[in-house]
């Protein structure tokens, strides 16, 4: 057995630690220095660092922590609320970047089969990836405010429409899919877990109401629920785990010693496993060969990945006649692209739905909305204009306020 | 990517937890319980869980954050003054097994190469492995006691010797590995641990009472000191990994904010990592086909490796004028084998120093002496005889209030 995961894991450690330190110094969220850990040890810098088995399979766990965690703070009766405005953003958000990508694809990518291929780039456009928006918004103390419930609505049903449009795409391609067995799984996976959260709910409140104090057998039973819950997302109805993660965060979120389970949680995350996630996504980055073509295309689909959220995702927001401060917010919040997009373009590639020299425009588009998403919110958010906070949530507030001490 | 790792941990979580809760309710520590789930799930049982490599690497994780965690709780100054008992239990338990195992083989392998092979045997019984018993008293609320430290002590030395025993069979085997660069590795390790230890504790401890709260940081780089410690333990010194974990434990105890650091590190382990690696001894063990040798060799060699331990630590213990109840229950404390002699003996299966018929036996004994240490240490630390518990310690006291009230 070799031991190198361990020095892996002491390197990421540091490097995230540190690098967060230093953007927070200069102002910027400590994702950010996340991210640059990655790029800087992976191939893309120093090549120090590479993807393993391990490392996939941590920062797996990681993502599947950060949205359990997520869903834990999330009041689900404030999410109900934005339920009509969450809907608007994500449909906008999912209609406009697969316009956009269809259209960016279609100027360099002409010949058979190129409608598929150019509608198949849209799709990769689609799926906002709201981890490193939730961390960054923690870090603002601004996850429970009006807009920033709206963003996480937004972002679960925009999964869910992603996961229904590539589900198409490849139906389309493959002919083998049965795309109303697919529809049907997705809608009996809400259906369900509406009806086991009322149920989980209660009796794990009820539980818990019985012991006087904090017990480690509630975080331990908490956190296997959710890593039993993500599982069954993803092998039994195709959702994503990190979208089952998220669901069984709601479910136990305002139960009694929800604030016991989710320091636990959290400690688990920084601990161990998100900084894994963050730093592995810039692993992803290597230095492709390029050409003119594959550099007009890079800059384009980076453009276009950027504008037709905050255009798509606004545009919802102000139909539901937010304030402009809100739907920029919005808009800027749903920017980031990560480990959905990647999946999705790995599973286009092997499908023959995408070219291969598209893949490392893909990446870089990633890599530069996920660290643009975090400078921008932090501007965004600068002027708090007429935006309400849920300060009165006490979990969120006592959140936000340890996000602001015990760093 | 399969998910099923996800439903791997999630069983790990809950049924080591259930059967931990419900071997504690039959007085038995919960130590054991989380053996016989794995024993239970794995191979031997209903088959239902089985090794992978991330499981593999997962449990080396958790021994590791086990061992750094005794160290934090380690005094050390107590621990030099139990440095000759200590020795000397060392010393004896590591001959008189070895002895013993040699004649036990030697009745049933005769032949060619058959005396190294004996001798072989010998050494896979010499290796203490100490989490388990620390775990125990850590439950048990003893750890912090006389003997508890004697046993730490002596797990640690015993580490060392079983390190150079091994290494001149391996020698003896091959001509080819160099015994006194090995013995010079070990002792430069120790030299440079005491060395690094003066300064890091000074340096450490300086930098946190800088801060008025607690900060993450402080955690994050811990652990990542403790995981760069073991892997150059590993790597470098040829010192097993846990051993370089526990002198990293040693290094930050007693430092500032340690409370606050053990208990971060105590979450990450039983939250996700600690169970794992008690599941997985339990999913080692596999049915083997049995001939009356092969049980009879099975039954000896269960039986020498707890006696031989109990007279040969207790003869250390009294040669240093111990009470014979602390000599009882260092022997005790010393008889579990674990993963240190199942590396020994399939490092001995490839090196062609241990017939493969053999190795279902030192499984069973590993497993037998594995369940039977925390049962007996729990009857022999029963009587609190004479024992000196060292009580004032804060931290051992608060650490033992702890896991009597939070688990």
């Amino acid at each position: 057995m070799s031991y190198y995961f361990l020095l892996d894991i002491a390197i990421i450690l540091l490097s995230t630690k540190l690098l967060g330190l230093f953007t927070r110094r200069i102002a910027m969220p400590q994702v950010v220095g996340a991210l640059l850990a990655g790029l800087i040890l992976g191939p893309a810098g120093f090549n120090l660092l590479h993807e393993t088995d391990f490392l996939v399979q941590v920062s797996e766990v990681g993502v599947i922590i950060l949205m359990f965690s997520a869903g834990l703070e999330t009041d689900i009766s404030e999410l109900k609320k934005t339920g009509t405005a969450s809907f608007l953003v994500a449909v906008l958000g999912v209609v406009v970047p697969l316009i956009g990508g269809f259209l960016a694809a279609a100027i360099f990518n002409t010949g058979t089969n190129a409608m598929l291929q150019n509608v198949f780039i849209g799709v990769i456009l689609t799926a906002t990836s709201v981890s490193i928006t939730v961390e960054t918004l923690k870090e603002l103390g601004k996850l429970s405010s009006r807009s920033g419930n709206i963003i996480l609505g937004a972002a679960l049903i925009d999964d869910v429409l992603g996961i229904i449009a590539l589900t198409v795409v490849m139906g389309m391609a493959q002919g083998d899919v049965n795309i109303w067995l697919v529809m049907f799984k997705i809608v009996a996976f809400f259906v369900l877990s509406g009806v086991i959260g009322y149920f989980f709910h209660k009796q794990f409140d009820n539980w818990m109401r019985k012991s006087k104090i904090d017990r480690r057998r509630f975080s331990i039973i908490a956190f296997a629920f959710c890593l039993i819950y993500s599982f069954i997302a993803e092998e039994v109805f195709g959702v994503a785990d990190i979208t089952g993660a998220f669901v069984a965060g709601l479910m136990i979120a305002k139960t009694v010693r929800c604030t016991y389970v989710t320091h636990r949680i959290d400690t688990l995350g920084y601990l161990f496993f998100t900084p894994v996630f963050f730093a592995s996504i810039g692993l992803k980055a290597v230095i492709p060969e390029m050409n003119g073509d594959i550099i007009l295309f890079s800059v384009l689909i980076v453009l276009i990945a950027i504008l037709s959220k905050i255009i798509g995702c606004g545009l919802g927001a102000k139909l539901c006649k937010l304030p402009n401060i809100s739907a920029l917010r919005i808009g800027v919040g749903m920017i980031c692209r990560g480990e959905v997009a990647l999946i999705i373009a790995t599973k286009g590639v092997s499908a023959g739905l995408m070219k291969e020299e598209f893949f490392t425009p893909i990446i870089i588009m990633v890599i530069i909305t996920t660290i643009i998403t975090p400078i921008l919110l932090k501007i965004v958010y600068k002027d708090r204009g007429h935006e309400i906070v849920y300060a009165e949530d006490p979990l969120a507030e006592r959140l936000q306020n340890r996000d602001h001490c015990e760093v």
